[in-house]
C-alpha cells in the first residue's frame, strides 16, 4: 500500500515531463509552418482570405468540440467516475494530438526534412485521437492514467503507419474513417483489453453503473457527437457536392439510427422501458456506418437505410455479442466499442464496397474522377485530356476500374483489422506492466483513486452503495 | 396495470418501424439531390466554393445545437423528468426533422416530381421541428412519447401547410419566423394542451418542481439558445447587411430582455430573490421579440427597447396569465409557452408591422425592394429596370405599397392563429386516446414510467417527496 | 435583518430600470449602423458575401460560448453557489457587452458623432466584458448582483479608456490580449479584492469548496474555453497567415500547459492524487501566455515551451503566491485570477517583447510591416513604395524599429498594470458600500441569499456541511 501512495507523485510527472522534452525538441527540430501560416509565403499575388485556414478551420473547431466535450461526457457515465471519464479523455487527447501532428507529419507531411504545420495537420490528429479515445473506451475504468498515456504513445504510431500504408499503397476511399479511425480503434482497443482482461471483473463490478446525473451528463456528450458528426464525415472529402453530400446522409444515417434505437431499446427489454445506455450509445451507430460512402452518390434513402441496418446491428451486438466476447473471449470491453465502432464498421465498409461497384460515369458525371481519384484516367491516358476539359484541374488517377477499387477496399479492411489487432495486443502487453501502477481491482470505476473527491463524493450513494459492495464481496 | 407493463414493449416500436419503412420508401421514391449536392451537376463553370453548402451549414450547425442541446438541457428542468426532458426532445426532433423534409419538400421544395435535398432543407425542417419541440413544452411530462410522436407527425404537416400557403399566397416577411414558428408553435401547442387537460392536476402536482441539479441544467439550455439566438433569426434572410442587422438586432433584443428579466424578477418576488425559471424562460423573450422585424432597418436602439418591452410581457404573463390560463380555461402550459412564445409573438408582429408601414427608400436605399421583395415592382414596370441598374439581379415583385404588405401580415397573424389552435384541438383529440399510453396522474413528470432508472433515481429527494406527495395526496 | 429582505426587491430592480432607461437613450442619439449593416451604403458594386459579417461573426459565436457557457460553468465550481456562479456570470456579461459597445464606442468607432454598430462592435465588446469576468472571478462568492453590476459599470469605461489610450499612443501589439485584458483584468480584479478583504473570511469559510457534479460542471466550462480559445486569440489578428498561426500557437500552448498541469498537480501533491481546481484553471495557462505573440513567427516549439512555462508559474502561484497574498496584502482571490492571468500574462509580454526583438525581415518577408503595422515605413518614405509592390494596399506605419516598438510595450504593460490596479482599488471603495448589500460573511458562496432554491439544496450535503460548520464556527 506503501508504494501506491507515494509512486503516482514521480511516474506520471516524469513520464509527462520526459515526454514533454522529447516532444518540444522534436518541434524545434522539425516543425515548421506550411504555406499557409508562414509569413515568408505571403506574396503580392495571395488574397489572404484563399488561406486554407478559412477552408479547414471550421471543421477543426467542430471536431474539436466532439473530441473533447463529446468524447468527454459521454466518457462519464459511471457513477463514481466522472471525473475519470471526462478529465482522461481530456488528458489522453491532448497527448495523442501533439504526439500524432509529429507522427503523422513524419509519415504524411514532411517535405525536404520538415513537418510543415497547419490546422489540416491539427484536423487530421484530431482524428487520430479520436481512434485512440474510442479505444480507451473498451478499457474506461480499468486503466491508471499512466497506462492510458502509454497506450496513446503506442497507438498514434501503430495508427498513423496503417494510415498511410494504407493511402499510400492502396489508396482507398474512406471520408468518414470508418476503416482507419474506427475499425482500427475498435480491434487496437479490444486487443489492449484482451491483454487487460481482469477476471476479477468477469461477475461485474459494484461500481459499475451510472447515476441519475452521470447519465444526463452522458446524454449531452451523445448530443455534442451527435450535432456535430457531420462535420466530422464531411471534413476531409472534396470541396463542394462532395462535402454537401457527406453531410447529408451523415445526417440522415444518424436520423434512421436515433429512432430505431429508441425503438429496439423499448422492444428488447423486459417492460418496454428505455435503456439510456441505449440513447448514449446506438443512437450513434448511423454517423459511423455511413462513413466509408457518406460522399458517395449513394442516394438519400440509402443514407437513411444504412443508418437503420447499422444501429440495428449494434443494437444487437450490445444485447448479445458483448457479454459473448466477455465470456468466451476474456474480451471486457465497458463501453461496448466492438458494436458502436467494429460490427457498424464492418457493414460501413461493406456499404461503401457496394457504393464503388455501382459508381458509373452516367451516375456522378465526370466527377466520378474526383470523387474516386483513384478511377481517374493515368497520366498520358488521351480521356485524361478530354475530361480535363470538363474538370480543369483533375489529378491524373490510376485507371482503377471500380472492381479494382472495391479489391483494394476489402484488402484495406482486412490489413487494417489484422494490424490494429495485433498492434492492440502487443501493446497490451506494455500497458499490463505493474510498473504502470494499474488499478486494483477493487478501486477500479473509482475517482477516489486518482483525484482528491470532494465531501460529497458517494456520500449520497452510501447506503446503497454499501449494501451493493457487501452483496459484491 | 399489466398492459402497462407489456403494451409499450410493443406500440412504441412498431409506431417507429411502421412510420420508418414509409419515410424510407417515400425518401426512395421521392428525395433526389439538389443540385449543390449532385455529382452530375458540377461542370466546368461550378466553382466549389460557390456552393450553397458554405452559405448555408454554418447556421444550421449552430440551429443544430440550439435543437437538441439547446431545447434538450431547457426541457430537462423538472427534478424527476430530466431523462423525458432531454430524451424525448432528442427523439420527437429526429422524427420531426427527417418527417418535415418530406413534407416541406412536397409542399416547397419539389420540382419535377421530385423533392430536391440540400443542406438548405435540412435548416427548414429544423425550423418545423422546432415549432414541434415549443408546442412539446406545453404539455411537457403529461405525454408518453408515443403521444409526442403522434403529435410531431400531425403538427408537422400543419405547419408546412400554413408555411406555404401563407408564404406562398399572403407572401409575408418573417425572418424570425415570429408568425410561422412562434405563434403557430404556441396556439397549437395550447390546442392539445387543451384536448389534453388533467383535473387530477388543476392543484399541482408534487413531482412538479426542480432540483438544483436540474435547475442548471436548464439554464445551459438557456445559454445554448441565447449564444446561438442570433444565428437562427439570421439563418434564412437575405445575404449581406440584412444577415448583419438580424444578429445585431436580435443580440441587443436579447440584452434587454435578460437584463430586465433578472430586474422583474426580483421586483415581483416577495423577498426580492431570483426564480430560477425566470432565468431559464424570461431572458429569452428578446429572441422572439425582434423576430418579425429582425433584418429590417429599425434601429438599435428599438431592437433595445423591443426586448424589454416584449420581455416585461412575457414576465407578467408568467405571474398572471398562466395560473389565469390554467384556471379559467382548463389549458396547463407546462413551460409557458403562451408567455415566451404567444404574447411575445404577438407584440414582435406588431412591431414588425409598424417597420413595414414606416419603411421608405430614404432609410432603406433601393435594397429596401430586396427586404421586402413584394414591394419590388411587377415585371414590366418601368421603375423595375431603373432599379436592376441600381441592384443588378432584382427580382420582380408584386409592387404591394407598404399599407398592402402591412395588411397581409395581419391576415397572416390571424389565419396561423386559428389554423394553428384548430389543429391544435384537432391534434389533442387523436393525442388523447387511451391507445397511446399516456401516463396515469400519479406517475407524469416521472422518469421511472418509461426509463430504466439507476439506483440513486429519486434517493437523495425520497424524504422530501415522500413528505410532499403526502402532504398533496 | 429587515431590511435585507425587502431592499433587494428595489435596489437591484431600480438600477437595472434606471440604467437601461439611460442606456436606450444613448443608442437612440448616438449609435447607427455601420456601412456594412446599413442597407442604404449596397449599392450595385456590393457583393453581399464581401459583407465584414462573414469575416467576424464565426468568431464571434465562439466567443459567444466562452463568455456564456466557458465563464458560467467554471464559474459554478463551489458546492452551494452554482447558481450564482452561473447565472450572475450572464447578468453581468450581457450589462457589460452593452454598455461597451456605448464605451468603446465613444472611444474607438464613432465618427461623426455617432457609434457605428457591427458585429465587430460586438466582438469588441466580449472582449471588455471578458476583462469584467475575469475580475469577477476575484470576488465571486462575495458580491451581490448590485455589486457586480456597480463594478461592471465602473470597469468598462476603465478599460475602454485604458485599450484606447495603449493603442492610439503606445500603439502596441497585443493580439490576444495578454495586457489589455488578462493584466488590467487581473490588477484591477485585485484592487476591488483588496477593498473588499472580508477578516472574516481570512480563514476560510465552510461553504467555499466545491461537489462532486460542481466540479464536473466546472470542467465542462474549461473545456469550451479550450476548445474555442484558439478563436479568442485569432478574432482581431490580421487575416490570412497571421491568423493561422495565431490558431496554431494558441492550440500548441494550450497543450503543452495542460499536460504540465496535470503533471504538477499529481507531483506537488502529498499523495500523487490530482486536485480538480488544477484541471480546471491552470490546463488554461497556455492560451494566456501565448497571447502577446500569437500571431508572430514564433516556431511552434516556442509556442510549446511557452505553454508549459506559462503553467508552471501559474501552478506555483496558486500553491504559494495565492496564500501569500491573501496572507500578507489581505487579497483574497477566490479564483487564483493573479495566477492564470496575472503571472501568466506577464510571462505571456515578456515573451512578446523578445518576439518582436528578433522580428526581422528575414523571418517575416515584406508581411513584417502587416504584423508590425506600425514598423512600417512613414507616408512619404520611399520604402514604403517599395513595400507596396510586394504587398498592394500596405499601410504605412511610423517607422519604428523592433527596439522602439519593444520599449513601448514595456510601456504599455507598466501603465495598465498601474491604471488597472489604481481603477480597481476606487471601484472597489465604490463596490465595498453597504448600500450595495453585501452578502454578511455567513451567507458567502450560499445561493439561498440572492436565488428561490429548490427543496433539495444542501439537503443531501446537510449532514456534512453541518458539521463542518459548527467547526468552523
Amino acid at each position: 500500500m506503501k508504494s501506491r501512495s507515494t509512486s503516482p507523485r514521480v511516474k506520471l510527472p516524469a513520464f509527462v515531463f520526459v515526454t514533454q522534452v522529447i516532444v518540444v525538441a522534436l518541434y524545434a527540430a522539425f516543425v515548421t509552418y506550411d504555406e499557409h501560416a508562414d509569413a515568408r509565403f505571403q506574396t503580392n499575388g495571395t488574397n489572404p482570405m484563399d488561406n486554407a485556414f478559412y477552408r479547414d478551420y471550421p471543421a477543426f473547431a467542430h471536431v474539436q468540440v466532439m473530441i473533447f466535450l463529446g468524447f468527454g461526457c459521454l466518457l462519464a457515465f459511471f457513477r463514481l467516475y466522472g471525473f475519470g471519464g471526462m478529465v482522461f479523455n481530456f488528458l489522453t487527447a491532448v497527448f495523442a494530438i501533439q504526439w500524432a501532428v509529429l507522427v503523422q507529419g513524419y509519415f504524411q507531411f514532411s517535405r525536404g526534412g520538415k513537418i510543415h504545420l497547419g490546422v489540416i495537420n491539427l484536423l487530421n490528429a484530431e482524428f487520430a485521437c479520436a481512434a485512440v479515445l474510442i479505444s480507451f473506451g473498451a478499457v474506461l475504468g480499468r486503466t491508471s492514467p499512466l497506462q492510458l498515456l502509454v497506450m496513446a504513445l503506442l497507438e498514434v504510431p501503430v495508427f498513423a503507419c496503417t494510415e498511410w500504408a494504407v493511402l499510400e499503397y492502396l489508396k482507398i476511399n474512406d471520408a468518414g474513417g470508418s476503416v482507419l479511425i474506427h475499425l482500427f480503434a475498435c480491434y487496437f482497443g479490444l486487443g489492449v483489453s484482451f491483454m487487460l482482461h481482469r477476471p476479477g471483473l468477469d461477475d461485474g463490478h459494484a461500481k459499475q453503473n451510472s447515476s441519475y446525473q452521470s447519465d444526463i451528463l452522458s446524454v449531452m456528450g451523445t448530443l455534442f457527437l451527435w450535432v456535430f458528426w457531420p462535420s466530422f464525415n464531411s471534413a476531409l472529402t472534396v470541396r463542394g457536392d462532395d462535402q454537401h453530400r457527406a453531410v447529408l446522409h451523415t445526417f440522415l444515417g444518424l436520423s434512421a439510427s436515433t429512432l430505431t434505437a429508441f425503438a429496439l431499446s423499448a422492444a428488447l427489454s423486459k417492460n418496454g422501458k428505455l435503456t439510456m445506455a441505449d440513447v448514449q450509445n446506438v443512437t450513434l451507430a448511423g454517423g459511423v456506418v455511413v462513413g466509408a460512402s457518406v460522399d458517395m452518390m449513394i442516394s438519400p434513402a440509402a443514407a437513411y437505410a444504412l443508418g437503420a441496418t447499422g444501429c440495428a446491428a449494434c443494437m444487437l451486438g450490445y444485447r448479445y455479442l458483448t457479454p459473448f466476447l466477455a465470456r468466451r473471449f476474456r474480451i471486457q470491453d465497458q463501453c461496448g466499442i466492438h458494436n458502436l465502432h467494429g460490427l457498424t464498421g464492418l457493414i460501413s465498409c461493406a456499404a461503401g464496397i457496394c457504393a464503388i461497384l455501382v459508381a458509373d460515369e452516367e451516375t456522378y458525371g465526370p466527377s466520378l474522377y474526383e470523387t474516386f481519384a483513384h478511377r481517374a484516367p493515368a497520366e498520358g491516358d488521351p480521356k485524361l485530356q478530354e475530361l480535363r476539359v470538363l474538370i480543369p484541374g483533375l489529378r491524373a488517377g490510376l485507371g482503377r476500374t471500380a472492381r479494382e477499387q472495391a479489391l483494394f477496399q476489402v484488402a484495406a479492411v482486412f490489413a487494417t483489422i489484422g494490424v490494429s489487432a495485433l498492434g492492440g495486443v502487443l501493446t497490451g502487453l506494455v500497458v499490463k506492466m505493474p510498473f504502470l501502477d494499474p488499478p486494483p481491482d477493487r478501486m477500479c470505476f473509482d475517482d477516489g483513486l486518482f483525484f482528491e473527491v470532494p465531501p460529497d463524493y458517494d456520500s449520497p450513494l452510501k447506503l446503497i452503495n454499501d449494501t451493493t459492495q457487501d452483496s459484491a464481496a
